[in-house]
């Protein structure tokens, strides 16, 4: 079962697609160009936006939490991308410990933990699941909904190691976002003990407008090898620093980058007789979860918010305070499935693409975010890696429109690549 | 449908299968190691052989020719395995040449390239086959059994770079085994042209004894890793020099060697219980194809060959005369399925297990060679890669079986690499 696009595929998409088709011996080659320069993360996912004129990643994340909802099929890949991903990071890394999030009762999510560890487990390590919980001083096992029992462990520090009682890991994978911040426990740890990802890829430090600006320059340089124009596989973005919506300091800049935004799409609309409303979508810089996330037709909606919105703004995850606030251009998603709207998640280990999913969501418009705090979504595993492509089938055959969300996604984790070297403060002092 | 083993699992397969699996952990930190070490072929197939008591790689392949056997649900897992070694071969490869064997009629052979150029088209490779056949001056279109065609095209030398007709390739690919030695076209070739594997892991220098002379070491460290003896995955052997079965020169090396290594396994079979007759396999240390085999079961056996069994003995594939001899020791084949004989054959990108195929034949006995001329075996795909075990099931069930079939092979493959590095005439001149 696979989405389909409830726009007639028109002229743009049409290139994206072909053009990615007929491009793949140069794509595959810029790529393995691209990763001899970049340090790949060591997993991500991507939220990718179709709005049957354009494909657009919308979100970057570098701490996926949807294992659990990849297509079982495709588990042996994931095995051997982490494979290679384990031998980059630390040949001798044996003993393997997890972080995850400190939710105990989001099942869900804690599925997802288990799917990762049994990857990790797959690759031959020998894999436990540490936990930040404060107070959590013994372990804790959880029963998952299919069956099986997580464990989670309290960490501590043994002088400038983190540990499991009787277990002294080489590596430490973090699946833990870091939006409140990054706890004492895991500051100046042995950098024998890699760490991944690195610190200043958690949400306390990590900015959208960081990344979304590496992107464009990932995406005007593939743009050229496919002959594209980069605005197809790029949303338009503007950052406004210090916003208080409940002082309403930074509002006028707010509503001044809305409409900035909303004028370059409105002229790109018109450049390809694009028939829709244009829109933004208002988010934290910083943050994660879909908490203070609006879709904003107008500066005057900017304006007018009332005081029940200016509170969901005002706050995201962990009760970060917002201040830094990305505009960015909103990407209609045209896929649907059964007349719910559908968007696809990419998910990668080092640069392989490993499959991915569709959250489903029968409640929300087109113009929406589909990843937003309580959201109930349905994952649809995608029926095909996005490994390859078919060149004898059409370019929107479901393999080959897989292989272009692959390519996307794989954009978008190069853009996380240099934003992470951008960013690291080693070399940013 | 997988084959099952004729006899009782008794001891020591089931400690090879027991220890594998509770030593996933060391074993994958162990080859992670190796793999730093030595560089690892870019593509390998390995012949296994299981007595029940024992489990050992008989025969590894540097030219792989059954792509076409294996199971494409892990199709993907072959093209991610060829990524990384694409990476590693060249990563400014784009235009990528096969030379195959010359062979034009063997239809299932060729149905061989086409799966392994699809592989190497889907990491995104521009793919072309060129052949070495003497008289071929213009491309060759053959039609294949599933009813693609593919076009065979003469290779030329162009100053000390190989090419086609507008195709200068970055890398070439020998799926060609050079058992009629290196042609001249090939010699000396720009060192920026990548050619895998290197010219000496052809058949016309290519020793067995220096593989599992290599292979000895190899299995002798990993049996320390989980605890088994080396014997029980590691065949005795013995070289004989300077045989000539037309004038019997060297007979009585031969029969001294035979009754040396029946010796050793006899002791073995004494020690571990085994109710079998020992036996070995004569065949010619240098070739393939599987041309002057012979299965000993006395130095009496190698003492009275009549007319006709000699002249099987002394030639080899592409009419090479048999001189170098190897005296394996023989691993009884207790695979059955439907009552034929099966002997599994593993897959191997790079360092990758990518799945396998048994090798199915009805009319040979347990102690026969399966890969042998004129041979008409069953390709049955394997149901699972081997590339993990699952520690929940049970030491001989399908997933773990095959995970072990994945450590042997790669231990081979380890081998082979070693094998490589210890005959490259750029260190031993």
């Amino acid at each position: 079962m696979v989405p389909h696009l409830t726009t007639a595929l028109n002229g743009p998409l049409r290139d994206i697609e072909r053009n990615t088709l007929d491009a793949q011996a140069a794509i595959e080659h810029w790529f393995r160009l691209q990763w001899q320069e970049h340090a790949t993360p060591f997993y991500s996912s991507v939220d990718l936006r179709n709005a049957g004129f354009k494909l657009a990643p919308v979100d970057t994340n570098l701490f996926p939490g949807g294992f659990n909802n990849l297509n079982p099929a495709f588990l042996t890949l994931a095995v051997q991308a982490a494979r290679v991903a384990v031998e980059k990071m630390c040949s001798s890394a044996q003993r393997f410990l997890v972080i995850p999030e400190n939710h105990t009762r989001n099942l869900f999510y804690l599925q997802n933990v288990a799917a990762l560890a049994d990857i990790l487990r797959k690759t031959g390590l020998t894999v436990r699941i540490g936990s930040l919980i404060p107070d959590l001083v013994e372990p804790l096992a959880i029963d998952l909904p299919d069956g099986s029992v997580l464990k989670l462990e309290p960490v501590k520090r043994t002088g400038d190691r983190l540990a499991l009682d009787d277990f002294d890991p080489c590596a430490i994978l973090l699946n833990n976002d870091l939006s409140a911040g990054v706890p004492e426990v895991l500051k100046g740890l042995d950098p024998m003990q890699t760490l991944l990802p690195p610190l200043h890829a958690g949400w306390s430090t990590r900015l959208k407008s960081n990344h979304f600006a590496a992107y464009r320059d990932v995406a005007e340089a593939f743009a050229r090898v496919i002959g594209v124009d980069p605005w197809l596989i790029d949303p338009y973005f503007e950052q406004c620093g210090e916003v208080d919506f409940q002082t309403r300091d930074g509002e006028e800049c707010l509503a001044t980058h809305v409409e900035q935004v909303l004028a370059k799409i409105r002229h790109k609309y018109t450049e390809y007789g694009i028939d829709k409303e244009p829109f933004v979508i208002v988010k934290a810089d910083a943050g994660t979860y879909g908490m203070g996330i609006m879709t904003v037709k107008s500066p005057d909606d900017v304006r007018d918010l009332n005081r029940r919105q200016r509170n969901k703004m005002a706050v995201v995850k962990e009760g970060l305070a917002v201040s830094n606030v990305l505009v960015q251009e909103g990407v209609y998603s045209f896929e649907t499935i059964h007349e719910a709207v559908a968007e696809p998640v990419v998910y990668m280990i080092d640069h392989f693409v490993i499959g991915g999913f569709y959250r489903v969501h029968t409640t929300r418009g087109p113009d929406e975010n589909l990843n937003a705090p309580g959201m109930h979504f349905v994952p649809l595993a995608f029926e095909e890696t996005g490994c390859f492509a078919d060149p004898n089938a059409r370019p929107d055959a479901p393999i080959n429109r897989f292989y272009t969300y692959g390519v996307l996604a794989r954009l978008a984790a190069l853009a996380a690549a240099i934003e992470l070297e951008n960013t690291d403060p080693e070399f940013n002092p």
